[in-house]
């Protein structure tokens, strides 16, 4: 598969985190020559957050997650990529209780103290042997060095490997957030689940790391989409070690929260760039809806909308569609206080094209790989900024022939 | 533009409706050498029943239509093909007055007789008198027999005309309704809302026209998408003239719901049939569903899902795509009870894939212009049929750039 365009020219520096280490291997399940499984364990049991798909038909390994989060802690995560052991019925679940114990013992801990993650085809029973049987080479190569190779193996049909790193002082105390992530945009769940493993050496209790994990995951991995397809499997784990010794809290926890963002947004942004068939990336920010969550309601609607994706794929500064993706959303909304610019000039005022409105600027931002969308619903002080890529030819001839 | 691959092979026979007169004429204002207005006009004030769209950014006609439809009596309804009169703010509040004025000194009734639908291009100020001054032509030329005109001249990006027509006897009565319909699968707002005017010589009273139109729409209209976009003009006008004489009650409103059922799912199977690129029509049947509504939503969600859509462009039995859209609906669903057959044969059954699975009928189906899907909840009783098309570079090509 070719790079895609909007991929960054290369692989950001990953700092370690202290008291995590990483490992791959190739069970040559699917995929033949590359690392297809990936072990994350932290030094000693770390306090973990996650956010899982909210699909009614979610695989075996996300229910277990489920369990798992509610203890708040753990030792390892397993991932594989290559068969998402979803829609597998008893067998699935067979494999998933077979994959934790196995990983379990090999740490002296208890099953509940893993994770597991499998991204791939739905529908197809696993062989979870060829997985398993790799766990003493994964031990034996475990490195806090691996971050990258980590990122590489947890790919499915992603045409680059994304992870992003993030140093902060905190109170005195330098901080480390790395992360890795999977994904072309949620748009191909029988191959191309979204999966997030971003480790931390933080110091934080349970409650606070579960709050901000899930507040950050809604304004990054929840704010993008490529074609509104939801996974059966979409999983973020985050796992934070306390390696730095002082428990964060008070205005340090508002510090920890926006770097954490600035990763997760970082890395959001990355599972667009590498939308199936994307040509450019569109970064929609609404302001003056109802509140903040009717806000990125409305930025999904346009973010998910056909004709607007089509129309930006074609250089069109087609904003009557923009108009009609706001209408569409559900949300409040009044036609006669609607304002919508592109690449920041004012198309539409108070429901009406603006007099003056003159296409020449728009057009040419329109060229542009990076495509700005601002609306304004008048209304209140709910904003949101959500990312999508558009749809081109590219995503059709990727998906319309894919399984076979 | 090429006419779909899946538009019936000819125009069928369409009822004259007693009591309803039609006219066409050229405004010139977008498309040359084509009539692009439309009048259907009632001997008598005649009941009328409608649904509209639910976009918070409707257009200034749509707005006038709710008013008029609360009355549950009209007279004519003008509609024009080429500008929407969207989002076109205080100038389109003044041209809907304008059009409804001119209507109505013509037939000598209150402005707030007239229906008025227009579709086209959003946000581009109409000229209003490009269309009224064609009323003397237009009710000079007033006939029964033109159908199939009026049904040609609200066309936009549609590549056939579409009507349907039916007769019935209802307690001794024969009963007509004939219809036309505009639109390519609600799927172009900017060119290509969906519009539908209904005539029938059926004497029905408001309360129960009403009733039965809203239930209609919901299994017809509200049961197609091509791509989830929904216009801000969307508009389903029925009009009853009652010139049969007898007022239809009892089991006579049943067999009349079924009939003008039988219309306006063939006038909403023809709009699928003009979808954008459209290569195939999809039949998604969903039974066992918590209720029907939920049964319609969880077929949406399919019918919507661009990768069940590509996968059946690309002619691949991806079932595991089913089960994704299922899940993200958002409705009640349990994955452990989960059924899914492609063209009659059963692929998975509560969960699993069936241990006997042969895909070899399942590829020949998937090659055919008509596409079967049945998913079955195993939850209660409700049920679902909704229509849609498959994804196709055509629709790209089409969308990408069709504005300029």
């Amino acid at each position: 598969m070719k790079r895609s365009p909007l991929a960054p020219s290369s692989m950001p520096e990953l700092h370690p985190v202290a008291g995590i280490k990483l490992a791959t291997a190739a069970s040559g399940m699917k995929y033949k020559g590359r690392d297809d499984v990936m072990l994350m364990v932290a030094d000693d049991k770390a306090v973990v957050a996650g956010a899982l798909t909210r699909s009614k038909t979610c695989s075996a390994a996300v229910d277990w997650c489920k369990d798992v989060l509610k203890t708040g802690t753990a030792k390892a995560v397993l991932v594989n990529a290559g068969n998402a052991n979803a829609f597998t019925g008893k067998r699935g679940l067979a494999s998933v209780d077979r994959m934790a114990k196995a990983s379990a013992d090999a740490f002296s801990v208890a099953p509940e103290d893993i994770l597991l993650a499998s991204t791939g085809v739905i529908g197809e029973p696993m062989n979870d042997q060829a997985i398993t049987g790799y766990l003493p080479k994964l031990t034996a190569n475990l490195s806090d060095q691996s971050w990258a190779d980590a990122a590489a193996a947890i790919m499915t049909t992603d045409t680059f490997a994304k992870a992003a790193s993030r140093k902060v002082t905190i109170n005195g105390e330098a901080i480390t957030i790395t992360g890795i992530a999977k994904g072309s945009g949620m748009i191909a769940p029988d191959m191309a689940t979204m999966l997030a493993f971003i480790g931390t050496d933080a110091k934080i209790s349970k409650d606070d790391l579960a709050t901000i994990t899930h507040q950050v995951t809604d304004e990054s991995f929840n704010a993008i989409t490529v074609d509104g397809d939801t996974s059966t499997s979409d999983t973020v784990i985050v796992m934070a070690t306390g390696q730095t010794g002082l428990e964060i809290s008070g205005d340090g926890l508002t510090q920890f929260q926006a770097a954490l963002k600035d990763v997760m947004v970082d890395l959001a942004q990355q599972i667009v760039r590498d939308g199936e068939g994307a040509e450019k990336l569109i970064t929609i920010t609404i302001t003056g809806a109802e509140d903040d969550q009717s806000a990125r309601r409305i930025g999904l609607a346009i973010a998910n909308s056909p004709l607007v994706k089509t129309a930006i794929a074609g250089e069109d500064a087609n904003w009557g569609r923009v108009v009609m993706a706001v209408g569409k959303s559900g949300e409040p909304a009044d036609r006669d206080r609607l304002s919508i610019s592109i690449g920041g000039t004012v198309i539409a005022h108070n429901g009406d094209r603006v007099d003056d409105y003159d296409e020449t600027p728009v057009a040419d931002h329109m060229k542009t790989r990076d495509i700005h969308i601002d609306v304004d619903l008048g209304l209140g002080h709910g904003q949101a900024q959500v990312w999508t890529c558009d749809l081109t030819h590219g995503y059709i001839t990727i998906n319309a022939d894919y399984r076979s």
